[in-house]
Formats: structure tokens, sequence, C-alpha cells
């Protein structure tokens, strides 16, 4: 028998992520709380939607959510139009939004007592992951309910690993979030100051980029930085979210994160320049705004 | 006939450097401060070594050093022992030290003065590049001036790339360095969080070292920083050496490094808990010696 | 008639301060949540104590609170239990407790609907300036509900400023602490690296004191820090609950405080190294106790 | 007999601090790199100029420095025409200049060489003080020496203290400094919020100037700050010369300056947009100009 999936959240990850769901052959109904891009979604994939998540959740065996934040993820959760409202015994909820440890937690228990099983599985990759299945996925819950849906969230994803009990997708992410950042302040202050001397990009890239300064934004960036285009990607706004959700996390946890809380808050001059929307790559651009 | 190399310094970067190239076929004389150093080399590589860099430097058609930093390149290019006493009209001296740009200039003007060609070409890939030759040459000089030389420095090597006018090597460095000290304070803060967060590191890193996270500091260096081994590596004082050298220049180029200078004084912490021959990696260990 | 007052919260603040009100002939009905301290309380100021915040508010004229942080003062305020649920028409809400301006603005929608007045009138001036009656309120509200009361908040403060609308009571004291965080960090810095100089500290602070570095903090704190004494004064815990009620403050409006964010990481530092309790003037102990 | 003291810089400093020496009796002589400051000052003061620093050093009892930084000392002290060549046998030699304590050491052991006294002797209360003779000297070197020109010291100073050692008056200008960075900080940060906050900067100041967030800088400098005058007092380019000084002096001693290295990449930023003349508390404009 075929799979039935609710997806809540039609937005830049969930859209394609459910799409590519349909197309393998699952059956999903959607949901989303602007119906036009519910129905934009149906047109697209020949495929359902619901007019709230509970509705959506109904008969459903996996429910899944990529919405914003945590508020996000418990307006569309709870309440009679909930999807716990709306699920069935044994069902599995997976949330993809990246969100808090805690209400990671806050949901295990809820499903547990209602008696459904729940991951967190927050991705990284970004639109382009999502629209060319190639997101990586970091799971938290139990083994055997991930057995379960791997196949499933491969359709969607290259890596799906997981990394813990509840919570713990959460908190790899944190850790991916952390990482990039300290990546991204090394970068644009180092390009930054290479304008400032004067050096050829190309050559000062080609040079740099394969040995132990190299990562991926260098790569995949510092072209675009160079040439102060910012006008894509992962958004700055979503940035300062998931580095505050770390920051949240590490007052509980006892981590110190000195160089992040301070990256956080140049993200906030970057947003003072207009650059809400822009890719974090964006930090650059403050250092390059100065005169 | 065969081309004839001088090479001051035998130190870690040093001593492996001059050997390739005296495997190679050129016909290296080698000098060192400290000259039992000296002697190990010619008895491991059948070469010559010298009393003085000044000796050392006559009859080169290139000479190359490899010391500590600016006042020691100093001590050996000027004075009556220096290379600039001993080196005949045409020949080229090839600065390898991680140095300052304004040295470069320095000793530009000085081998311009006196008959000889100059580039400044520090090095990243640390003693594993200079012991397997898989250096990368940030060149700073005359492309006719390096492509005379090209050859002999990809026995060394593999890549070598011209960055600019004389200055512009060690310019291209210190972007190096900026950018490694970002990705390490990313993942030094990422990586001790997760080790309060309880997260298993195979799992966390199989996950986030493939994305936008991704550097080679993750690929290389998280495994032993999980574990606290720091005991190899680009030492702590040569990093701070290098961000110094960074943060004189861009006082001069007006650049702007908050995350760098905040990066250097953790560093100096770092000093403090005896990790002065340390790793660059062990900047997690201020975080994990916190209780 | 003799006003009326209810006082909720009897902690280290609370307790003082309701007794000034006490002793000045005000009739003060206090309310703790732990009923001990209520008791203590109204044997040594011959004062009475309610069950719960609702009894303590009915017939006050004013309700005064001095709890923990939002969601304390949230559990006093709403539900059958809640001042709100006891106040009568007219009567004047005013929250002592340093909270966010959200909360303020919150509670005067609040009050205003339900036809009460309300001031946000946090303080600074620590336990002794609550014991010894010399605190300074931040006042936000409106003008003519603070003339109604300044008497009576004066009675334990020495300075009552009205800084704006609902929550400016609360934004001004958000500066005070991002002030103190700079004096402090600075100070730390300072005479720790005065410590590791060698340098006298008595002639050291007599020397800069009275000049252009010369603070609150170092007047009063400097010689206690020389001496690692912190088992005093306002809590590292309380300091990091204040610095981040002005950095979610500060992303809603649009400003930047990097030096702010990076201190309230070094005082996460203080705390792993045991300091929740310490005097904030504590930051100075993670420079000392490097080695 | 008279006194005579030769003082070496008559900038915004010196000019003012040699007067005072004039008028209160002492036969001064006095050199300036700019002949045409000196010949000023001899109209201004009825005073002598020399042509070189050192005749204006010979027959003198005391001589004073008050120049730029390192170097530009050690071109009035040494080689032909600096005092050095010129003071007799049992004269002092005190530096004003706020310069490193390795300096004040050299300058210190070269003068017992020879048969002279030293002190280091910087200053803190920025023109005004050098113009009303309110000058803090914080002095390095031995106090007899100290005693036989503290009476000469005070007419230039409020506040003459002996540090410890030669080189401690540097060092305790680099504590003061550092100090100031901090207070600066946390105030431009707190008066940017405030902006930002709409409250109101007369009431704000009243309430928390006085109490654990008051400082000098709060009480002299808020105003201004406020209003973005930066016109006037000391200079930032002075300051960055001075946090550097103890920058470096902290590499040797051990001592981890974290929010001071941030701090002075900020001041970077202030000097992009302009700043190199305007007084420290311009760090806020930073902070105003983002948007
Ligand atoms: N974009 C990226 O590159 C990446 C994003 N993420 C994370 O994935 C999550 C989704 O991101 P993205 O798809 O880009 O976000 P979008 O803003 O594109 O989409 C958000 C979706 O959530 C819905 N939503 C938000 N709030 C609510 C609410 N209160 N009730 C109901 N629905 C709500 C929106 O509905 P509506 O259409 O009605 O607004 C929309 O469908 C976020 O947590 C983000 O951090 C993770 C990795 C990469
Ligand atoms: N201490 C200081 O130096 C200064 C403190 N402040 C601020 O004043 C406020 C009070 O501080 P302080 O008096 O030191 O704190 P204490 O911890 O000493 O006291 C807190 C008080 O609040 C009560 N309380 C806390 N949570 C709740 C709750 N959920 N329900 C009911 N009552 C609750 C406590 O009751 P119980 O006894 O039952 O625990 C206690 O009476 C804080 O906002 C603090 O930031 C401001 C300036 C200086
Ligand atoms: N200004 C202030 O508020 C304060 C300054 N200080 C410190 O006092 C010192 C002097 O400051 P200030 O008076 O403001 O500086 P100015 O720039 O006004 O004056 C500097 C003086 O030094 C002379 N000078 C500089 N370099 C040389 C050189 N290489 N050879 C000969 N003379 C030289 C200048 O001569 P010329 O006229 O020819 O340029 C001038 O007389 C500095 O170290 C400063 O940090 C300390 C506290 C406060």
């Amino acid at each position: 028998m075929t799979t039935k999936v609710a997806f809540i959240g039609m937005g830049v990850m969930g859209y394609p992520m459910a799409g590519h769901l349909q197309r393998a052959g699952y059956d999903v109904c959607v949901y989303n709380r602007t119906a036009s891009k519910a129905e934009a979604w149906c047109d697209e994939y020949a495929g359902r939607a619901a007019s709230t998540p509970a509705i959506a959740a109904e008969d459903a065996d996996v429910v899944m959510l990529c919405v914003g934040n945590d508020d996000d993820v418990r307006s569309v959760v709870y309440g009679d139009d909930g999807v716990l409202a709306g699920m069935r015994q044994g069902a599995v909820l997976i949330d993809h939004t990246t969100a808090s440890a805690e209400l990671a937690r806050e949901l295990g228990a809820a499903c547990q007592e209602q008696g459904f099983e729940f991951l967190d599985a927050p991705v990284s990759g970004g639109e382009a992951g999502a629209v060319n299945a190639k997101l990586t996925m970091m799971v938290g819950g139990e083994e055997k309910v991930l057995s379960k849906v791997q196949p499933m969230l491969e359709v969607m994803a290259h890596h799906v690993g997981l990394q813990g009990p509840v919570g713990s997708g959460q908190l790899a992410k944190m850790v991916n979030q952390v990482c990039i950042a300290g990546v991204l302040a090394g970068l644009s202050e180092g390009l930054a100051f290479g304008k400032k001397a004067g050096l050829d990009p190309e050559a000062l890239v080609a040079a740099i980029s394969k040995g132990s300064a190299g990562s991926w934004q260098m790569e995949n960036r510092s072209h675009t930085m160079w040439n102060g285009e910012y006008d894509f990607g992962f958004a700055v706004d979503w940035m300062r979210k998931d580095l505050n959700i770390a920051m949240t996390e590490a007052q509980k946890n006892g981590a110190s994160l000195p160089v992040t809380a301070l990256i956080d808050q140049l993200y906030a001059e970057v947003q003072a320049l207009g650059g809400n929307r822009w890719d974090t790559s964006s930090l650059m651009q403050r250092l390059v705004k100065l005169h």
C-alpha cells in the first residue's frame, strides 16, 4: 500500500521536498498557511492539499513539517487545527524546521503521550539542496523510528544520519551553523583585507582554497563575495535565528560562544545595511562598506 | 650546467625543502645558524653547507630563505655575513619566510639596488606539505623572474601562483591565515558545544563536513580536536606571529579585522594553558578547559 | 487615609524596599512564593502578608512587584491568584523587576484594559541601594501616574526619573547594564594586565581613578577584583539575564551590540568557573585563572 | 640657583607643559622639530629655544620629552643631535611620551650607562589637563630620582604617582587606556541602543550616571556622543597607538585582552569613517552610521 505523507509548509524548502516525495510515489497531502502556494504545488505535482494541518495529517503514516521557527511549529502542531489533532495512532511526526532542541523534546513528549513517534530532522544544503534532493538531514530520535522512514528521507537527502536521541538533530544543526559563522567571518575579513591590499582574487583563491584555509564557503562563495553579490542563498535573518537558538542552548549546556556571539552582532550590522534577505556570505559587506 | 642554490634556514620547513631540491639535481649549499642541523642535512642528502649566509650565497643562481620572522630575515640578509654580501649579479633571492609585506618591499628595493632579483614566496601546507613536496607557494614579484625559477619551486610545491608585485605573496599568506583563524574559531566553538551537548562526533562530522559548514580543518582536525590532541602541526606561536603581521598590515591598508583580533587574544589564552607549540586547532582547548 | 500598598517578592531587593515603605507609614501587605520570607518580613516590620498575590492586591492603592524575570512576573500577575485578579479600579501596578520592555508594554495594555494604571520602574543600586533606600528608579509610563506615586517611590530611591512611555524604564535599565558590561570588561582586562605586569594596585588606582579612565566600578570594585573577592554584589546570573534582555531588544530596534555580546559569553566562562552568584566584577577572574 | 630644564616636543601637550614650568620660574629651553612652534612658544612665554635636542639639553638639570611614539623618542634621544649627546652628568631625563615599557627600559639602561638618571612619566588628562596643569603623571623609576623632580612635575600635574621601577609609568598608562576602551565601548553601545530605543538622553544620563554604570566618560562625553560631536579631545589615532602598545606588551607578559583587541578593530572602522583625529568617544559613530 502506498505510504501516505502530510507535508506542512510549502516554503522555499518544503515545496521542493514535498515534490520529490510525490514524484517518488508517495501519496502526499500538503498544507500551507498561505493557500496559494499549496495550490501551486498541487498544480505542479498533481498532488492534494488540505485546508488545515489537522486535516492534512488524517490518515497520514508520516507527517512532515518545514516551517519557520519554534512558534511557527507550535502553531501548526497544537490546537484543534494542529497536526496532533489529526494524526492517527502509530504515525510518525518529523520536524524539518531548524528549531530549538527544547521544542524537539517537547514535541517528542507530546507525541509519546498521544501514541505517535517523533523525529527532529533539520536539514542543511539550502534551496539548491532541496531542489536537487541533495540535503543533509541531521536526525534526533530512536533508531527504530528512523529505520522506518529512512528510505523516504533519502528521497530528499543524500545524507541522513542519526545524531542521538530526540533533540540531537537540532543540536547537530546548531554545530553546523556555528561552524559556518566562523568560516564566513574568517573568509569575509580575509577577502576584504585582500581587496584593500590590491590582490587579484583569482590568483588568491586558486592558491589558498586547496589547503588548510580551504572551506566549502571559500570554494563556493569567494567569487560572489568579492563582487558584492548576495542576492541568493541562505538569508541573514535565518542565520541570526539559528545562531540565537544555539546561543540560547549554550546558556543551558554551559558552552561559551564568544566568536559566534560577536559574529551574530556583526550580522545585525549587515541587517542595518539592508541585508536581511542577503546570503550569509554578506557578512563581508559591512567591511567593504566602511569607506 | 647545474643550477646552484643556497638555502638559508634548516628548520622544520627549510630542511625538507632544500632536500627536495638536492634530490632533484640542483646543487644546494645550505646554511643554518645552529650548525648541527646543517650537518645533519648534509649527511642525509649528501650536500654541502657553508659557515655563513654570505658564503652559501656565493656563486648561487638562486638564494632561498626560510627562517622565523622579519628580524630573523634581516639578520641573514644584511651585514658582512648576510646573503646580499655574497650574491653575484643577476642572482635571485627568494624569501619563503612568512613575514611582512613591508620587509618584502624592503628586500625588493635592496636587491634592485644591488643588481639582484627578488621574490617573496611564503608557503602553506605545513610540515607535511614540506616533507611531501606538496606546498602551496604564494609569490610576489615579476612574472619574468618567477618564470625563471618556477620549475625549481615546483619541485617543492604543488601550487606556485603569482599574486602580484613584490609583497603580494606575503599579503596572500596573510589572507590565508585570517581565513584559517575564522574556520578554527567556528569549528572550536561548534565542537566544544557539541561535546557539552553530548553529541556523537562521528555522526556529527559525517553529517556536517560535506556541506556548507565544511572545511579542510573540519575534515583533517575535528577528530584530534575532539580528543584534545594538539601535539603536532602548525604552532600557536607561529599563528600569533602571522596574525599580528596581518593586523599590522591592516592598520596600514585600512582593513578591519574584529573577529581575527579577538581570536588572536583567545590564542593568548591557549598559550597561557601551555599551548605555545600546540597545533592551531588547540583554539578549542580553552573552551574545553573551562570547567 | 493611609495609602495601601501590596508588595510581591520578598527577595534581596523587595524585602528591604517593602520595609522602607512600612516604616514610612504606608500600610503594606506583602506576598512571597516561599512563605517563610514573608513571615520574616512581617516579624521584622510588624506588617501583614497575604497567601496569594491576588489577595495581597485587594484594596491596595498601589501594587508593586519585584521578582526575577519576565516569566516570574507573568506568574504573579495573571491567573486567578495573580494581582490583576485582585486589584481594584484605578489602582496602580508598578513593576520593579528588571524585565523586557515587551513585558512592560504587555502589562501596560492589560492594565489599561482592566482599568488600572501601570508603570515599569526597574531599579539600580543593588542590595546596598535597597537596604539604604538609595536606589535609582528608571520609570516608564505617564507623568500623571508617576506624580501620584513619586513620594512613595522616593522613600526607597534617591533618584526617580521618568524615561518615557511604558517600557522606557526597562529600556533605560538595559542601557545601564550595557554600560556596566563595558566598564567591567575594560577594568578586568586592565587590572589583570596590571597584575601580570607586576604593578602596585594602590598606586595604580590612585593614579587612574580620578581621570578619564575612572568609573564607579573602578572606585568601588578594583580593590576586591585585585584580591579575587567576588562573594557579594550583583550576581553574574542576573547580569546575563539582563544582557540577554538587552540583546533581544536590540534585535528588534536594530542596535548592534558586538562588545556586549562578547562580554556576555565571557560571563558564560565565569559561570563555568563556578561564578553564577559572584559579583559581576568577577569578569576578571577568567583572565586571572588562565594560568 | 634656578633649575634648568630642556623640553623637547612643542605639541599639543608639550607646549603648555613647558609653559607652566617657565611661568613657575624654571629656566626652560625648548626644542621642536618644526621650528615655528618653538618660536611661538618663545614669544608666548619669553623663553629660549635651541636648534637641536642636544643643544637644548646642554647644561640642563632636567630634560623632558613629549613627542609621538617610540621611534620619535629614539630620534630625539640618540645620535649626534640627540639629548644624550648633550646631557651633563647627573642630569635627569624624563619621558612624558606615551610609549612602550621596552623603550623606557632601553632609555633607563642608556642613561645609567652614561651617568644620567631616567624616569618614564606618561601623562593622562588630555589637552585640557596640560593647559590647566591638571595632568596625572604615572612615573616609573627610582623614588630618590622622583623626589628630586617631584615639585617640578607638580607644576604641571595634580597627581604624580610612582608606579614602580623604570617602565612602570608606561605600564600604568597602558592599564589606563585599556580601561578607557572598555568604558567607551559600553557607553557607545548603550547610548546607540538608547537612541534606537527612542530614549531621552537627559533623563537617561541623569538616572544612570550616578550609579554603578557611571564613569568619567559618561559624565563628560555622553552629551557630545549623543549629538555626534567628536571634533576635539584625544584622537583615535593616538588611542590605537596606545592600545597597540598595550597589546604588544600583553604578548610578552601573557595577559589576554580580548575585548580591548576587538575595540581596537572597531576603532579601525571609525578611522575608515574619517575619524582619525576625532575624540575616542567617536567609537559610537560606527554604530550610529550603520543605517
Ligand atoms: N532556506 C534555506 O536555505 C534553508 C532553510 N532552513 C530552515 O528551514 C525552515 C524553512 O525555511 P524556508 O523554507 O526557507 O522558509 P520560507 O520562509 O520560505 O517558508 C516558511 C514556511 O513556513 C510557513 N509558516 C511560517 N510560519 C508559519 C505559521 N506561524 N503557521 C503556519 N505556517 C507558517 C510559511 O507559510 P506561508 O507561506 O503562509 O508564509 C512557509 O510555508 C526554517 O526553519 C529554515 O531555518 C534550513 C536549511 C536551509
Ligand atoms: N540583587 C540586585 O543587586 C539587583 C536586582 N535587580 C533585579 O531585581 C529583581 C529581583 O532581584 P532580587 O531581589 O535580587 O532577587 P531574589 O532572587 O533575591 O528574589 C527574587 C524574588 O522573586 C520571587 N520569585 C521569583 N520567581 C517567582 C515566581 N515564578 N513566582 C513567584 N515569585 C517568584 C522570589 O520568591 P521566592 O522567595 O519564593 O524564591 C523572590 O521573592 C530581579 O529582576 C533583578 O534582576 C535589580 C537591581 C539590583
Ligand atoms: N593629546 C592628548 O590628549 C594626549 C597625548 N598624550 C601623549 O603625549 C604625546 C604627545 O602628544 P601630543 O602633544 O598630543 O602630540 P602632537 O602631535 O601634538 O605633538 C607631537 C610632538 O612630537 C614631535 N615629534 C613627533 N615626532 C618627532 C620626531 N620623529 N622627531 C622630532 N620630533 C617629533 C612633534 O614635532 P613637530 O611639531 O615637528 O611635528 C610635536 O612637537 C603622545 O605620545 C601622546 O600619545 C598623552 C595624553 C593625552
